[in-house]
């Protein structure tokens, strides 16, 4: 049985003692009056939900799957009452806008939340994150209007949230987008085409749907400056803003696919629907960014909450399982074998999994902190921080996330492969956060081409700059400075050779994408051990950190020999040759 | 659809540009008359076999998977009519002694076979590899009479083969197993016991099928000293050596697993049936390590033919669909979009699944010749090699088979993560490779505790040795130069420090197995690119070379800096502290 209890104590640690939220927060005027005991209870409520509520139909969700008749789609036995519970406890408006009936809580607290309802169940907060950036995106982009209908029913979960992009033949390259809308007399319009890949496209989850989709308005530019975004919802809303008349549109099939089964993804046949324009005409492909880089974070936390859940699979049964003897001499000798804790091999396994896990959440953290300073702040730097680290920490946690499924069950050996103990449906339910919401080869495209290149590498110099700023343990220091000189050295080079050779970043994309990020997990490994109380816990921190010194930032160098080669050992191949 | 067709090909480079078989084997009398002709036709053959009759059931064996009814397993439709053709072309009697009607074909051929067949449907030809290893452990051990019983039934497919090792409690740790032999008064034994992950243990293919089983005599030494193995056949051969009488063994039940659907895995009861000793009692798992040294390499090269399967997949996608436009200008202006090959970093996928499948076929051939010159020639160094690189053979290449199968589901976007394209099905296919057999972690112990620690590194600096006698082109010269010095010191210092620290050897093992991996890849990369010919198939090496030497090999240097860690770095974290 998948078992799921959320990492309390490692939360209150980076809240308090790592991010010091009291001290953040006292700036944000919005946040200044939370107390430690909000925040906390907040956390506990978030971890009963998760615990309790989500991650007990785990399993019979995949198990079962979503089934498709006719155009209805039944989500699996048990997800509408999980649903609800994490509708009604208000969690989809958590930091959303108190003026519209959100929550107003900060994104450094909604990175925890999400991060334990992704890891308690993947495919069910699938129905979630999409209202949530739903949300967000008519929060940005919509008129008052639009914002007083949708945002309440949203964020209650009354109504859930979809997005239409991608088309059989347009998938990355969104600009080939044939889905048209027409203006229609009353001021809306009447959209019509077929989106494939809806997650959450079509339930019976929610009252309603609102549908966020791209298309392109007659004699629109070609490419992707003549896609707009339009509002197109399961039911159009009436004069009461209650659900009213269906609207035409509807789901043609859904995918089988590896993983998050539970999770229901949709073609979608959009026949002459009602929708509204969100935002200005032809520029809806920035508009929808703003969801897509909400939903970007998320899908990284989803990685982190997949690779959390893993290791407590993964710790419980190396304990448990007794096989073999240790190097040293029988530690069970009363048993008949020790533990699997006794092999080094297993430990370097889950110590790989703590290191990637224990970092990626306070990465997440980091991230939705910069964001929070950026939104309610108005502060320049640390959204274009955001800005610069939303690809990272998409494709980075991601990586990590399924690469430390993958180690789960391998501490697992057979029993990790059947579907009994439910490991496999981790990492299955994990593989899906490296492609969708851009593949992680178009999320290290956008950090080097618009968030590196673009400025020269300046943001991410002043990155680097602030990190450091931190005093850090004397036994990292070196190493750490170490690892931010790699990381200006490959930058530098990297912006140097690509000005005269437009193949050269996509060539070395990927590997200066995880320098970036084993870097600044170098950072947060040496401020955690610095601020690691002294106790059990504190002393884990520190050992883990000294393992991911050792074992994992040497990875760096390897990256900076990567990033050195020229675009030519790529591009050289013909097409005939491969 | 999933469509393999056999690399041709790049087997007929291995075989006769880089291996030179017909000089290797003049010098093996078994071998001397072998024409380059019948060579090929028994490749052409094979990948005919591979093609047209195993891979065109690859998904529906997973769609369908195995069934089991009150003892009774039922496989997919089409593994029937597909074994027998594999069994009636005398492919599990390929390598097989002549005397007892084997065709006594080289290894090195062999594993260029069973990379064809694991490629085409895996599932399928786990029913294979299991009789093939059968076989194996019979010539080796068995008693006159038992090989004429058994090997010309198992060469001809008419009986199949299964490993009985596991027990619920006892999966690497075989000290613990719990399953009886008690002697009967005719000389044979009655077996009791239950065994799990049974694969093949019962399926309706053959006619009969051939368990060898660990169990433990009365009184038997404790711990492995006290293992017997057993003949234990589900119909028992009467006089004319058909398959008589029931045995009283039956599958309790088949596991659900995450792939290798079509592929039945049982819990095997054994009730008092009858067994018939193989080998001397209590050097049981000595022999049944003989099954298991030949599975290991088949299963390494599973792992090489699923990324051959993938490859094939990802480059026809990555041809055909467009998507996007070259960084240095469209390359198909009449088109809506480029194909992805224009991708720098699709590029860096395809890259990396050739560089590693192609230098692993070479891999799987050098172990393959090894072997070969140490059975037929009584090589002792040949001999010693293979016994070296099985654990590196096994776990390089299943990890690698792994990554490349993801890689390619990756080239796929979203399009390989639903089922339609069949690109999961490698992936979760491919997993068990890296478990089964002794996971990847034991593979690596056994690499460099028994095969590294226990002679000081004598056999593996002597193998460094022979590769830097070859020559290599000059631009690989010295890295690869390079990359000897590095394996020799990495070794140096860990025959050095594990002398005082028993935990050493187990916390560097599996940098210190990839490190290996790694080197023997350069090494077989830069004579691959010496010996290619002036043409397009030859180009493709050189470049596919030159992108291993830049962005693959740098790995290296991490994984000695990782390995030169103490094992205080994994073992300092208490049981509670994890």
């Amino acid at each position: 049985m998948l078992e799921y209890s959320a990492p309390q104590r490692d939360i209150e640690f980076l809240l308090f003692d790592l991010f010091r939220v009291q001290q953040v927060w006292k700036n944000i005027p919005a946040f200044a009056d939370f107390s430690d005991d909000l925040v906390r209870a907040v956390v506990a409520e978030g971890g009963k939900v998760a615990g309790q509520v989500m991650a007990p139909v785990n399993q019979q969700g995949d198990e079962q799957g979503c089934t498709w008749n006719d155009g209805v789609v039944t989500t699996p036995t048990g997800f509408k009452a999980a649903y609800d519970a994490m509708a009604q406890g208000g969690w989809m408006g958590l930091s959303g806008n108190p003026v519209y009936e959100g929550q107003g809580m900060p994104k450094m607290l909604g990175c925890l939340v999400e991060e334990m309802f992704w890891g308690a169940n993947t495919a069910l907060y699938l129905y979630g994150t999409l209202t949530v950036g739903s949300s967000i995106c008519i929060e940005a982009h919509g008129n008052e209007d639009q914002k007083n209908t949708y945002l309440p029913k949203l964020y209650s979960g009354e109504w859930s949230g979809a997005m239409g992009l991608t088309e059989a033949h347009a998938g990355t390259d969104l600009g080939m987008i044939r889905t048209r809308a027409l203006p229609h007399s009353d001021g809306s319009y009447r959209i019509s085409g077929t989106k494939i890949f809806i997650t959450s496209g079509e339930h019976d989850l929610s009252q309603n749907i609102v549908h966020l989709v791209l298309a392109k308005l007659p004699g629109a530019p070609e490419g992707t400056r003549g896609i707009s975004l339009f509002i197109v919802p399961k039911f159009v809303p009436d004069d009461d803003g209650d659900a009213g008349a269906r609207n035409s549109l509807s789901s043609g099939s859904i995918e089988h696919k590896m993983g998050i089964r539970g999770s229901a993804t949709s073609v979608m046949n959009f026949d002459n629907a009602t929708g509204y324009l969100l935002g200005e005409e032809n520029q809806g492909l920035a508009c929808m960014f703003t969801m897509m880089n909400y939903e970007r974070l998320s899908v990284g936390i989803q990685g982190l909450g997949a690779a959390e859940l893993a290791y407590q699979q993964a710790v419980r049964y190396a304990k448990d399982r007794l096989q073999g003897r240790s190097p040293t001499g029988p530690k069970n000798a009363d048993g008949p074998a020790d533990n699997l804790l006794v092999h080094p091999d297993v430990r370097r396994m889950l110590l790989t999994q703590r290191a990637y896990t224990e970092a990626g959440r306070a990465f997440g953290m980091f991230v939705g902190m910069q964001l929070d300073l950026g939104k309610y702040n108005n502060d320049a730097q640390a959204l274009a921080f955001s800005e610069l680290l939303t690809p990272v920490a998409k494709a980075f946690l991601s990586e990590r996330g399924f690469e430390c499924a993958v180690l789960a069950q391998q501490v697992f050996g057979g029993h990790g492969y059947v579907k009994e103990w439910g490991v496999e449906q981790i990492v299955r339910d994990a593989r899906i956060a490296q492609i969708y919401e851009g593949t992680n080869g178009v999320q290290a495209l956008d950090l080097i081409g618009r968030k590196v290149l673009r400025d020269g590498g300046a943001t991410l110099l002043a990155l680097i700059d602030e990190m450091r700023n931190d005093d850090v343990p004397e036994e990292f220091a070196q190493d750490l400075t170490d690892a931010f000189d790699r990381l200006v050295r490959v930058t530098a080079s990297i912006v140097e050779r690509a000005s005269n050779d437009p193949e050269l970043a996509g060539s070395v994309s990927v590997d200066f994408l995880d320098l970036v990020g084993l870097t600044i997990y170098a950072w947060l490994w040496a401020r955690m051990a610095g601020a690691a109380p002294d106790d059990e816990f504190g002393n884990a921190k520190r050992k883990t950190a000294r393992f991911f010194f050792s074992r994992i930032l040497p990875g760096a160098v390897a990256l900076e020999l990567g990033a050195g080669a020229d675009s030519d050992v790529v591009m050289q191949m013909t097409e005939e040759e491969f």
